[in-house]
């Protein structure tokens, strides 16, 4: 691999996405991408008695489909990235404690599961023949972390997003048939001062551009190289604001940009205000339904940018803004 | 690089630890290793108003220095890992927003120094030419917000720990005449369903073990290869346990090993009871003490096993085990 620009890495022996997984919770098993998922749940604990216990078990299952769908024994993967949102990352350390394979933690709010995919493809170029990325949250788990107790009934603001409830994984290989990790554009932090913490998409959107027009600029690609462009969850308020800031920016993604938080639910009907959140919102919909996409080459070159919140309660109770990170990734058949 | 055995890898052009940083609390200026230390501060807030936002400025302050020491402009720097105990790891995202540097989260508890430098130096030998990693905690955030209220006043068990409060930083290089990484061997999640949260050594004594004799198998290097053994923050209960396990298993590190909680507190006069903890312990002991006896070749050979409890205040209510973790690294001269 080679360094690119100012920050973008190309891989000159592209590893390849060999399989994905996901499984989603009964909110997403009602969203319009329901079918594209391994595995749908019908309430939010999944038979166990917390919903931090049911995260675990969603991600360790997941992992488990991956593998398994890959047709390679666990033993052949050199290392795992993991990482979720939930304190100290225990979804995953307790998801993934009895999987036996080298175990690297990472956290990058909800641009983790792009994260993982970007260390695990520079690992593939490296050393490994195969990695394991996997991410998960929960609506439950996060509220109750985040936000308040859920039985309260606190009401939300329009611009509020609904965690997922989910995990998504994959298995990157050194030898494959595609889709290949072209490229990674790994991004820096950008605070803006933003600090309505109910408010993710403008919060993040900074960020997102900043890694867009780097990537753009670092590769010589433009817009409309890539038959998407997607957000990891800047919901459909984040979605407006980063079409208008590009465009004036002179990058024009009007045409072939969406977001996993705004594909994954349907506004009308489902009542989640400004969209989908989480670290399983783009894992969920990149290992559902994009990957899908890409195998039947109905989409043939695209551009993942995941965003994340770096933030926690105690650093909005203490009046701090709320810094944004994106990580972007060009998958190409 | 190449792999070895089962979950070392090998550098071929090993990367070169160019410079490090460190900054301390009070308690630790008090320590046996006060000298070492670039900047020991007099209290715990040092001048802010949280202490959660006193650790943002010492991890600041602390790349700050290592940047400064290395004579290396930042925007040289390709990127950055770093991650720490509180929750979200928010400490490292906002003493490092204004950095500029693309920036990866990772997450490992107390092992976060060493995973960190094993992800960059991997990075180093792919693509980069510079690479900073950094890592915090701070005695009075990591209480509150994994313990009690430090108000309470809470008495503390024999085997309890006490969170070192301060920021190592290193800065690895592609170029460089030492010392060099020469091996990382990243360690399992291993969980032998130890519950005392107030016992962590004994909770990452079978990690630590699993990781050192993995790392001999793969290596073909026995204890008396290095001339110090290090562990993160296994505590005095902690390194007598795993000289006693190591023996029954056939390697005898008694001669030759030591532990970064044992060695930065005095155990007789400063009541730290079973020793020093988190990220910083084994980020400050080995960016201010060791590191200096490698420069001055009092060391030549030394194998870092930095561990981590990989648990949050929720999982122990929950009534879950500590699944534990231990991420080792070869640095010789």
């Amino acid at each position: 691999m080679e360094k690119l620009g100012s920050q973008t890495i190309k891989f000159n022996t592209p590893p390849t996405i060999l399989e994905c997984a996901s499984i989603v919770g009964p909110k997403e098993a009602q969203g319009p991408l329901a079918k594209y998922f391994d595995q749908t749940l019908e309430d939010e604990f999944w038979g166990e008695k917390t919903w931090e216990k049911a995260e675990s078990k969603i991600v360790k299952e997941t992992v488990n489909t991956v593998i398994s769908k890959a047709g390679i024994a666990s033993s052949n993967i050199d290392c795992v990235f993991a990482g979720d949102l939930l304190n100290q990352c225990i979804s995953s350390s307790f998801g993934l404690r009895e999987l036996n394979i080298p175990f690297f933690g990472v956290f990058g709010a909800c641009s983790t599961f792009v994260e993982s995919m970007s260390l695990g493809a520079i690992c593939i170029e490296s050393f490994a023949k195969y990695v394991l990325c996997a991410t998960s949250s929960h609506f439950c788990s996060a509220e109750k972390q985040f936000r308040f107790p859920l039985e309260l009934g606190n009401q939300r603001p329009p611009s509020s997003q609904w965690t997922v409830t989910g995990s998504g994984a994959t298995i990157l290989s050194a030898s494959g048939q595609g889709p290949y990790i072209t490229y990674i554009t790994p991004g820096k932090i950008i605070d803006m001062g933003i600090k309505d913490a109910n408010n993710m998409g403008s919060a993040m959107a900074p960020a997102f551009i900043d890694t867009l027009i780097t990537h753009f600029n670092d590769t010589g690609r433009s817009p409309s190289y890539y038959d998407a462009i997607i957000s990891g969850d800047l919901g459909s308020i984040g979605k407006d604001i980063v079409i208008d800031i590009a465009k004036s920016k002179g990058f024009n993604i009007k045409n072939n940009y969406d977001d996993c938080g705004v594909l994954i639910f349907d506004k009308n009907s489902q009542d989640t205000h400004s969209g989908g959140s989480g670290c399983a919102c783009s894992g969920t919909v990149f290992s559902g339904y994009l990957f899908k996409q890409l195998k039947e080459k109905k989409l043939k070159k695209i551009l993942l940018i995941a965003t994340g919140a770096l933030m926690n309660s105690t650093s909005s109770q203490q009046g701090e803004s709320i810094p944004g990170i994106a990580h972007a990734i060009s998958i190409e058949i």
